[in-house]
């Protein structure tokens, strides 16, 4: 029995986290924090768990939920994770940080994008990142675990398999990603309103957004040569998903057989990640309420270009589901324990 | 010219009156006040009007607000009008209150189902109730107008027809009512959030609304008997817009030809409100954006019940609409100036 | 291993059968009929499974099919499973129908509302109604299970804990219900466009509708005075989901805790079916894509009425989730096999 | 008083004329044509118009159509247009095409791209492109109109300002399109149901659609370097709009503000195509219901490329408000009568 406990459980990564694992026998939670709706039932979000479950949501006192959790999930904002993790390494807990504070390699950067002081320096060495396709071995022992948000996750899954190759130009990666409600969280601002979204479309942060440099970062690492990123988010009126369009130019005359083999390649044993068959493509719905990300691969001779399409369910692969897919790594189970989800279609 | 402010100017009521009379030639605005935009700029929501316009939200500064408007519509929280509208006495200045403040006869009520005190019962004598098809006689010489609300429209104009017959219980009314978001305001709220709405559809209120002593009252003075209403409003995933099926039982054997008939000469010369051909069923989608009310009536020969179905755009027939319809009148004006408006469809 | 045949595989019914048992590991597949996409493969639907699942579509052979299967669910058009039933009987198959075909007893009533023969009347008497929480005896050993629809099934839940209750007029019954669109099917119609119906609302088949007598006859079964209903479908622009609002004048005064004790003891076992606690309202997106009926009663005392509100999935406790709930009975497994799910939120 | 007839009145662009022109004084419906609903009228769309319009819905017969209109949309699938145009030329009536039949130049294209023949090739020479910001002059005196489609639009008003630039390389243009589900047209398909598209978010024609061939010609009229156009169209679950990413690489650095200052020439006069000012970002509810396009023009210095955002509804600007602007030219009126449109928010 796992012993969990997910800080920020009342945010839409906090609540996927307890959805999923909920039913789970294998699973008990100790603490449910939330600043908003401390004291409150977990049934009066789940009223059909009235027999099961007596859980309340509580406030995060450091010495119990450290000490009693084997791991500990933080779905809070950036700034929060830091302090936890410092804390945490006073016991024998796992840390699972959904926030993006162990992400960025580079202190200044992070200090930059996010604004506030990276005070737990000491621990980004041994903080792994959880792009769990690509870092199994790194995963399976750590101790504090970075979760690669749902942008991120989405370019990343797309792009790693060519980015080792000639014949792609690596500083001409367009990112044109558009992304589920959901994504921007559950604080309630008129911007997210249903009556100013639904109907509408719009991009956001068009030059200069904080996953920039951590698809960069991860990125160059696949890549001998420098790698640059356009990328523009754009938020759909839908409630979760992410779909990702990607252009790149090539270097010279490729067949799309030849890139397609790269992708084939990287994920035919793969059970959460799939290359569409040829004349395919993905759509939002095929993905919704499961751990799955669709990529689709065509090449455009006309145009010399490169077009990847990925999907993925924001709060699932890109986010809570990877956390989880995570978790079972970190606790020696099988990777896809509670994660074979059926999409919810229609 | 007519010199209009509006009062809470950024709201959903507020900015619909803004967008209805915004290209009108014959209305000048002077202050269009918000609390949380002030010093911003009108082409900040309606960036297409650059060239036209250059008004910015203000702060309300009741000296100036009150003496330089013709008309000022208050579009604020119930218990603002109270106040706004004792200082209106001093100056030539009507006021067309948006808020429920003046649209309850009874204190006692008003103050029991509001919460706040009733502190310019002295003027409710005068304040006009702005039912526009059913009071234009009043409407033409008020100097304060209660506008009704969209559930309230809605409830009245399908139902005022045949509260004089003897052929209906008026004891039976039962009101399912089902609002599009926008009614329920655009204060920033979690509830209301995108992510929560879309996919959602919940009843909010059961058993006791602000708006069941308005509609009682209301009906009460067009029955000779007593008049109890069941009213259940419902929260549907749209932007605008109010459906309401009404039931009523039949005291006795009456044909549908009959009862519709009733309907038939109360709005027959009617521009805004319209009895649907027999065999048509009011949508959603045909009144949107427009000042009409479609309403249907079927007798159910089975039960022996009476069937209406009302549907109006609560921001527009509502709301913001009438409130101009009503202006119109008080103005002198043809009452359809600036609203003869087609529906947005699809 | 539960060998089982889909008949009408690609329609929402099918598909969503599909969907619950796909990766269910004691059941096996033998035939996925469709009539509109015979030879594509069902990883078309879900790219996921490409590495799992060689199914494809077919046509429907009846000795094929009735042979070589345990069970088929029927997911046609009214009209089909009575000779799909006759077929059946020379083989040693169950039959699961989630058409109307024998869901009414009264021969007469099916040609009047269906518009077809009744061809198969000498099956009837054997036809077990499938509404699983009140005829589990007669399921375990029913060998052809007529499954009730959605918004039966959501108007039973609500109103049988009441129907042999002495304090309510069986006669004043009104069902107000609202239902998503997948509802209607899979047809390609105009009406059913995206564009059409996203930000609609409307009512259909006002007075007169196919489940009418299907209701009626399984209220009366519960109670010893008569019963009548009124019944109005309305479409609401979600996917899936059924909200219903039931409306039952009191005889006398009766406390709310007195009513809400008989859906308690009815209810308080169940797994999937269960009364809300006071002051909580049932939501949609409580119940998306989960095979949990959600209950919640209040008593008007000022009004004397008993208003009852019920949430339930269409697609899944409305069909083909309440079907396998029903199967799992017919072939002695735990009723809850493969339904224990979690509702998607946000 | 202008005569005018719509051929195909009941699709989404046929409508939507119908709609935008209803209540205007200076036009006289002859003929609205529909195989669809011959003999329906008028008021079973717009039921509020029941006591002013009389019009019904008639099948094309055209030396009826031809002889009594001066003038007559189009707004039929491709390939009925060139028999039209040919038949209006024993005619004095203006003929304003919005399908594709009159846009290319080089009729290989046309007939490789719409796989039909193009039959009335000796009149390609006559027609006039009706992107009215950049071809008044001809459009006043054209007679056979061919009016550009949605997605053409949208990348042309974002694109052709700095056609004629030195600073952009013409053939790296990529246009990330985004169109809500109108544009599909009103064809009953399962693809466009509303179960089917609520939810999610697709990509479709990825590498070749019939408006590249169209885009790059009209592009190509403004540079002497060769262009060349990536194009991407994706599908939006809203009811109408485009909202259009651009990409373009710059060859050598160049201020944001000299290249903002070719869009500011270009529509500083403009009544409908307007630059957002500088942090101003484009969304799809500033235009909806409106003629308005809004573009938004930034240079990202990291990676030397200039990103074009574009939003315009696609059934206005995009389609029938475009062409009532072109119009409104043809017969010498004012360009913006009947299209002062405000966007209908929330």
């Amino acid at each position: 029995m796992i012993k969990v406990s997910i800080l920020g459980a009342t945010g839409y990564t906090g609540s996927e986290l307890l959805r999923l694992l909920i039913l789970r026998s294998d699973i008990e939670f100790k603490y449910l924090t939330s600043t908003r709706l401390v004291g409150r039932a977990v049934t009066d979000y789940y009223p059909h768990l009235k027999n099961l479950s007596s859980l309340a949501f509580t406030e995060y006192e450091a010495e119990k939920v450290l000490a009693e959790s084997d791991v500990v999930f933080v779905c809070l904002p950036h700034g929060h994770a830091m302090t936890i993790a410092k804390q945490a390494k006073q016991y024998p807990v796992k840390v699972i940080d959904l926030s993006p504070d162990f992400r960025l390699d580079d202190v200044a950067v992070y200090e930059e994008y996010y604004e506030v002081n990276q005070t737990a320096s000491d621990l980004l060495p041994s903080a792994v990142y959880g792009l769990t396709e690509y870092n199994r071995e790194q995963i399976q022992s750590a101790d504090l675990l970075a979760n690669p948000g749902c942008f991120v996750t989405s370019a990343l899954l797309g792009l790693l398999p060519v980015m080792g190759s000639a014949h792609i130009n690596p500083k001409s990666i367009i990112i044109d990603a558009k992304s589920g409600v959901s994504g921007a969280g559950k604080s309630a601002t008129v911007a997210n309103l249903f009556a100013e979204l639904q109907g509408n479309f719009k991009a956001y942060n068009v030059l200069r957004h904080r996953h920039i440099p951590e698809i960069e970062q991860e990125l160059q690492k696949f890549s001998l040569d420098p790698v640059q990123v356009q990328f523009t988010p754009h938020l759909l009126p839908i409630e979760r998903g992410i779909f990702t369009t990607i252009y790149i130019d090539l270097k010279e005359d490729v067949s799309e057989a030849e890139l397609r083999e790269l992708f084939q390649q990287q994920y035919v044993n793969e059970k959460f990640v799939h290359l569409l068959d040829k004349g395919q493509l993905p759509e939002m719905k095929m993905i919704r309420g499961t751990n799955n990300c669709l990529v689709q691969v065509q090449v455009d001779k006309r145009t010399h270009r490169l077009i990847i399409l990925v999907v993925l369910d924001n709060l699932i692969k890109g986010a809570s589901g990877q956390a989880i897919q995570n978790m079972n790594l970190m606790f020696g189970l099988d990777e896809q324990k509670g994660l074979n989800l059926m999409p919810l279609t229609p």
